[in-house]
């Protein structure tokens, strides 16, 4: 029956054995990350994972969310509990800054604990997920006296966060935006409007919320420069930190929607409730970036997590159920049929899913690594071209690794027959939860506009040849390796795909915006393709040297084989597309359709 | 808001300007078949699909199906008053042959107008659908007396019908059925044993129901050999045709299931209930056959029908929702912001699904044609070849409709956005419910293996050369005609990846079957494209022709060229991956994964 346990030893195959985060104890923070210290972190996680949030995953989604009549919200049962054990282990404080009394520890350990608490119940690691981006805006652009306020509560999420961008007219175009800031004499902002689906507005978990609210000041520019950052408390907060009056932000109403039903999804009412300047006046969204990327790399492990839970129960499913037998002849003859497992095309499904979540798990580990090199790394340079990769990376992070994801999520089901469908075996609220990560934090449209449209012409592509450079450098050091060869071939030749592509759109996407937008998607694919083959050369060199000693290094490299084999035929269809341009795209008038 | 309306123009197309039944008047049941008549049924479906069907589909999904305390079981509110009306209207009487009370027209006019109901609400579609299923495999299978008996009112869907086949133990592998029927002096049957995931098992919508189950004659050979065809009815029919006494067959229990709420899947005891015997002892699956094809052009057209409503409601977003600008300048000065389907990924979104569903309902379309050319035609040689047809592209039409319409169904989803994901929209419900057709009425993999390992061979390969030798006519047809070059080359091209699909198959298939199962899946999407291909090319010819008349036709071929364009680039992947073959699949003991 359904089941989570968290894949520790491929966590740290990539920590290890990959990255060798032990190397960089010159950086702060990397002092002690022994593998021992790691492991323990692994362990313990994967065990609050599992049996604390994984047996509230189905309840979450049966129960819901409910608002009662006073606009207090009620999570599922056990919700409350749970959150208050993560609290208190401290979880949520495992890289915060030891000066907001966190452990200091790098954000790479972070995101292995993420993904599991986000595969063993999603609906359930947003509310934490999210204060911890509305934490990190905070520290990036709130006073100093705002961040000592607020800062180590919701760095410990005793105090949860928010983030309210979406208005009904406006979701992507946050020009649009109608929430209204009027100055008052003491310094503060009176804050009114609606905000919608926001994630944990209202809840039963902590006993204050911090909302970060996008709005317009009063008489400020129109349209997107004219936007503001505030933080708005649920209750105000007295100076010894007490809590004080009800500020008049509240839940109007939950979303009935698909998925993450234990994730209360509000509708919040600002009526002139007060709140506080975050950054300066007209530049929040700069600051809101901060915690948007943030947000979306942590929604591309989102992507991952559930294709990994989604995975493990299609594994055990594949070799429980019996089925049929073998096309080369019966393989448990005692039996009154083989295990499905047997069959090539379960195993095209189980495979399809491994081969993604593994390389993608290096993809998504190795993007927030420089993310800790970005913040950490005394070399200006290091830390130039680490921000540079974060930049370039977040989109295809985000949108490859959600939509390949969801269709892993899918294969999951799939592999279930009619099981699958059933509401007893957990996968259709995998794919269920699974499908907002395509959508949230930035559809993966706009995450392919993002990538096509600003991240790769940044600085005249240096971000873009720099990973070119980075493939090359592997390929020519690695060069004679014969054992290696098949991954080197590969990635040679998805990566010779992506440079075209990228060529064709530096010279056709500035003649016609329109170029660019319609190559846009599968650009990014193809990008996701080529991250993905170097994180199989990567992983398949370090299992070639260690082969022999585990059985783990065999599985690796056939695994990364059939990544090699079945998925890098993609790049040329993508390459394709890319090159085919707007016209047929753009033909029909809109009446047409 | 959410709305369906019947795509009568594109049926319209198909049928008479691509296919020309009309010109098929040498057929029963075609005589009468003029444009005017069709469009009449069209139009008068359209107007039922609409406003009586359509409106029951959300209430269907928030309802669901109750099982009462006496095994009773209640449909959602209105099902059984839009139920009466369907009967009264004569629906389902369409295509039934006049000897049962039926009106005797051609199958492919009850195609299109089981594609509108299954827009318009697939729960609903489905206890009509499943009822023709069971009375197709009565006439295909049953004596004459149990055809008089049950016939009429099961072609009318007084009475309506179910397939039983599904065990916990078993679902493809049907040799492993235990349910158990002891033959008794009368000639009649008990029946004993629990079926599962039996669609309208159970409901409140007919005053009988008439369950097909698959049973094992006591002492009979084992496997699929020994598998018996019963028809057990609820209430035993006396001779005068009044119901007689209520037959131990009933409701265990309704399944929580991902979508199609309003269909109630039943768990069905049969606790000695008395069946009749159709067909022969121990050849119950030959009758079954009949009764499955049918059913999975049924499910294909589904999948087909939901991309059809998904779009709908799509292309409505996309003209209303306002956000962000063109990015070659706005369009729409005058308001706060561009409509969204100026941006070339949103346009990506909807053509994908406009040039899918326009050729894969030609396909299936044509596909069903083949039923009525294979059931009426007076020459020997067309009969042949149509069940050729029908035998080759059935697994076709199932899968990768289904695959491609739960893709699109999805792009719908995506392009709404953050809307998409809440229940008000209805395309969470659109997504939910498809989930199931890559699902039932055999998995999409079981129908590769089926294509691969059974059709393709059949007769030498006879009907995939009719194929490839039918595109060749067309294209040899229409050489030099330079309008419709791009369309011709395109099929050419897809058709030759098939062709050299297909000869690796008969080279390495045979030698290894493993080879054939790991590429089935790809061989048949490779198969679906290449047929979407002669489709478009057959659709242009005609649009050539009568371009200039209607805009229609220019649209056509717009979206057309967009199919070439953008879709086609697939064909090279699938080709890659049908003859990288089973290594790489096969390398992983099990344990492994």
């Amino acid at each position: 029956m359904p089941r989570y346990d968290a894949p520790i030893r491929d966590m740290q195959f990539i920590l290890h054995d990959v990255l060798q985060i032990q190397n960089y104890s010159n950086l702060p923070g990397f002092e002690e990350v022994t593998p021992d210290l790691v492991n323990a972190i692994l362990e313990e996680g994967g065990k609050f994972a599992k049996e604390v949030l994984y047996p509230l995953r189905a309840i979450g989604d049966q129960q819901g969310c409910i608002r009662n009549a006073d606009a207090s919200v009620k999570t599922p049962d056990g919700f409350p509990d749970a959150y208050k054990q993560l609290v208190e282990g401290g979880w949520p404080l495992l890289s915060v800054s030891p000066d907001m009394g966190g452990q200091g520890l790098p954000h790479i350990v972070n995101i292995a604990w993420t993904e599991m608490v986000s595969s063993s119940n999603m609906a359930f690691g947003m509310y934490p997920g999210l204060t911890h981006g509305a934490y990190q805006a905070l520290m990036a652009g709130g006073s100093e006296e705002l961040k000592q306020k607020y800062g180590p509560k919701m760095a410990s999420a005793e105090w949860a966060g928010t983030m309210n961008l979406t208005e009904p007219q406006c979701g992507t175009d946050l020009g649009l935006i109608k929430t209204k800031a009027v100055p008052q004499p003491d310094g503060t902002y009176k804050i009114t409007g609606q905000k919608i689906w926001i994630s944990g507005g209202e809840q039963d978990l902590t006993e204050n919320i911090i909302h970060l609210v996008l709005a317009r000041i009063e008489g400020g520019p129109e349209g997107i420069k004219g936007i503001s950052l505030f933080l708005v408390p649920k209750y105000l907060v007295n100076e010894d930190g007490s809590l004080g009056e009800r500020n008049p932000a509240s839940c109007g109403g939950l979303e009935e929607k698909m998925g993450i039903h234990g994730n209360a999804t509000c509708v919040m009412n600002y009526d002139g409730a007060t709140g506080y300047l975050v950054g300066e006046e007209h530049k929040g969204m700069r600051t809101m970036f901060v915690m948007m990327n943030e947000a979306r790399l942590g929604v591309g492990l989102q992507g991952l997590s559930q294709a990994e839970a989604a995975y493990q129960n299609a594994v055990d499913f594949a070799k429980d159920r019996l089925q049929g037998r073998s096309l080369t002849g019966a393989q448990a003859e005692e039996k009154p049929a083989d295990p499905i497992i047997v069959h090539p095309d379960v195993r095209r499904m189980l495979l399809d899913q491994k081969a993604f979540i593994e390389g993608g798990r290096a993809f998504a580990y190795w993007t927030a690594f420089q993310a800790d090199l970005e913040h950490k790394s005394p070399d200006e340079k290091v830390r130039e071209k680490a921000a540079d990769y974060m930049a370039l990376l977040t989109p295809v992070v985000k949108a490859y690794l959600t939509h390949k994801g969801y269709e892993c999520a899918n294969a999951g089901l799939q592999l279930h027959g009619g099981s699958g469908f059933t509401r007893e075996w957990g996968l259709e609220q995998i794919v269920r939860d699974c499908r907002i990560t395509t959508i949230y934090e930035g559809t993966n449209g706009v995450q392919a506009l993002d990538l096509v449209g600003r991240k790769l012409a940044a600085n005249g592509g240096r971000a873009v040849f720099s990973f070119f450079a980075d493939i090359d450098d592997f390929v020519a050091t690695h060069e004679g390796n014969e054992d290696l060869k098949p991954f080197l071939d590969g990635l040679q030749s998805i990566k010779a795909e992506l440079q075209e592509a990228t060529m064709w759109l530096m010279q056709n996407g500035m003649s016609d915006f329109n170029n660019a937008g319609a190559s846009s998607h599968d650009y990014l694919h193809l990008f996701g393709l080529t991250a993905l083959a170097f994180m199989w050369a990567r992983m398949a060199k370090v299992a070639l040297e260690k082969k022999g000693s585990d059985p783990f290094y065999e599985t690796k490299l056939k695994t990364g084989r059939y990544f090699i084999d079945r998925m890098l035929p993609d790049g040329a269809a993508h390459l394709a597309k890319v090159k085919t341009g707007a016209a047929s795209m753009m033909a029909l008038e809109a009446e047409a359709f």
